[in-house]
C-alpha cells in the first residue's frame, strides 16, 4: 500500500510538445515548430477563443481516430469556427506520427487546437472571412505504466462555464484546479457541482458502488470522453453492469473503487481521494478487469 | 426614436490592435507589432491561462490607472501569476501612448495581457521558473459619442465559470455570448445567471427602479468594474440613491432606465433590450445625468 503522499503525477519520461528537431503543423503546413510564430492576434492568445483534440498512438495505430474527429467536428459546430478545417485531420494527425518518428513504434499523441483565427480584438466573433488557426503537434506521452498502481485525486468546486461538453481551450478553471491537486500531492482533482462529482480536470470519472459501475450522464456539465464511452462499451459488452448517472459526493466514501479515464491517461485507479484509502487503498478488481477490458477494446492488448 | 434593430455596434473608426507602424510592449522591449511571434506554447493560447486589464486615456490621460494596476495585481494574485510584473505597467502604459501618437491627444486605450508563460503544455502550472509573457498595445478607441444615444441589448443565460472577478483571457463564453447580441442587432449580451441579472459580456449593468440606481454586488460572479466603482461613487456624492444589490431578471420590465458602463464604453444607455424598449425608448434622464456625473469624476469634463 502506498502513501497517498506519494501519488503525484510521475514525471513525463519526455517533454510533451518538445521533442528537439519536432515538426508541427500550423497554417497549413509541415514546419519546424521553433518556425512557428502565433499572431499577437489570435483569438486563442487573446481570448481563449478556440477548441482542441488529443489522441494517441501506439507503434503508429491511434486509437479510435473516427471519434476524435467526430468530436472535433462536434466542438468547431458548437463553437462556431469553420467545420472545414477538421476534412484533412485525419492525413495530419497521421503525417504528424510520421514526420516525428511516432510512425511505427512508441506510445504518441498527437495535439491539435483550433481558434477562430487573427483579428482585431472584439469579443464578438470577427467580421468577415478570417481563416482559423490550425495548430498540432505529436509528441511522446508519459510512460502510464506507473499510473496502473493507482493514484491520489482531490475533490474539489467545479468552477468551469456551463459548456464543458465543448472541449474548448478557455481552460483556466482545469489549470487551477488540476494545480491544486498537484500541490496536494495528487494526480487529479475530481470536480463536484451541486454536490455531485461530474468529472476530472482532464479524465472521466467512474465509482463502482455495490457492483455498478457508475459515471455522470452525458450533458453541458461534462466532456463526452471518448475513453469513457469506450469503457462503457466494454462494460457493457462484459456483462459488467453500468450507470450512467449522477454520483454524489456523499456517495463516495462508500464506493468500492473509483478510477479516471482519458486518452492518454487510459484506465487509471484512484487509490486515494481527499487523503483517505479508496477500499483497501490499492486498485480494486474491477478496476484492473476493466483496464484490461479497455485495452482490448482499443487494439492494445489480445 | 431608433428602431431596436439599428442599435448594432457602431464600427469602430480605426482598427484596434491595428495601427499601422504600431510599436507594443512584448517580453520587456518595446517593439514593432509586427515583430511580435508567441509561442505555440504559450499557456495563454494553449489554455487561455492568463489575465488582462484594460485602461483608457483622453489626450494623454489615463483615467483611475492606479485602480486598473490594483485590478491586474489582484488580477495576478488570484490567477497565482507572478505579481512583479504589475510593477513596471504604469510606465509601460505612458510609454505606449507616447510611441504610438497618443501622448497629448486622442482616445486611447492600453490593453495589456500576462499569460502563465510558456512551457510544454500541462494543466498543471509549469514546474520551476516560467517567466509570464507580458504584451500590450495602444490603440485608439472608437468614438463612442454615437452610443451616447443610446444602445440594444439582449439577456443571455450567464454560462461563464465561476470566478468572474478575475479579468482572465479564458473568455469563450463571453465571446458566444456577445456574438449572440450583435447578431440580434444588439450591442451588449447582459447574463443572468440563477434568475438574477449579472453584468454585460464586457461592461457592468445597472437598472434604476423606482429611483434607485441598482447594480449587482461584488462577488465571484462579477467583475469588479472600475467604471461601475467610479459611478456609484459619483451617484453617493451626487445624492443620488444607489443599491449594490442583486437585480432579478423579472425586476426588468418595471425599469425606469437601464444603462452600462465600462473602461471604453463609459456610460451607455440601453433603450431596448430583448427587442422591447426600455421607458420610451431613448436615454433617460438620470442616465443621461449619471454618464455627465461619471465624465466629471473621470476627469473628462469639467
Amino acid at each position: 500500500m502506498t502513501s497517498p503522499d506519494t501519488l503525484a503525477e510521475p514525471v513525463p519520461q519526455a517533454t510533451p510538445g518538445g521533442v528537439p528537431g519536432e515538426t508541427v503543423y500550423f497554417d497549413g503546413r509541415f514546419i519546424a515548430k521553433t518556425e512557428v510564430s502565433v499572431s499577437p492576434d489570435d483569438r486563442g492568445f487573446l481570448l481563449g477563443d478556440g477548441i482542441y483534440e488529443v489522441a494517441a498512438a501506439y507503434d503508429g495505430r491511434f486509437v479510435a481516430l473516427d471519434r476524435h474527429i467526430d468530436r472535433l467536428r462536434r466542438s468547431l459546430g458548437e463553437a462556431r469556427i469553420d467545420g472545414g478545417v477538421a476534412d484533412p485531420m485525419e492525413t495530419v494527425f497521421h503525417e504528424l506520427l510520421e514526420r516525428n518518428g511516432f510512425a511505427d513504434r512508441g506510445k504518441a499523441m498527437v495535439y491539435l487546437q483550433v481558434t477562430r483565427g487573427a483579428a482585431p480584438r472584439t469579443h464578438a466573433f470577427p467580421k468577415g472571412q478570417v481563416r482559423p488557426t490550425v495548430y498540432a503537434y505529436a509528441a511522446p506521452f508519459p510512460a502510464m505504466g506507473d499510473l496502473q498502481a493507482g493514484v491520489a485525486a482531490i475533490t474539489h468546486p467545479d468552477l468551469r462555464w456551463s459548456r464543458c461538453d465543448i472541449k474548448t481551450i478557455s481552460l483556466i478553471a482545469n489549470c487551477m484546479a488540476n494545480q491544486q491537486a498537484k500541490e496536494a500531492g495528487a494526480f487529479e482533482a475530481i470536480l463536484v457541482r451541486d454536490g455531485v462529482a461530474l468529472e476530472g480536470t482532464h479524465t472521466s470519472f467512474f465509482a463502482i458502488v455495490d457492483g455498478v459501475v457508475r459515471t455522470a450522464p452525458l450533458s453541458n456539465l461534462i466532456l463526452p470522453g471518448i475513453t469513457r464511452e469506450i469503457v462503457l462499451e466494454a462494460c457493457r459488452r462484459d456483462g459488467i453492469e453500468v450507470a450512467e448517472e449522477p454520483i454524489p459526493v456523499d456517495m463516495l466514501p462508500a464506493a468500492d473503487e473509483l478510477f479516471i479515464t482519458g486518452t492518454t491517461t487510459e484506465v487509471v485507479p484512484l487509490i486515494s481521494l481527499d487523503g483517505r484509502h479508496v477500499g483497501d487503498g490499492s486498485p480494486g478488481p474491477l478496476t484492473t478487469r476493466i483496464a484490461e477490458l479497455y485495452r482490448i477494446a482499443a487494439g492494445l492488448s489480445s
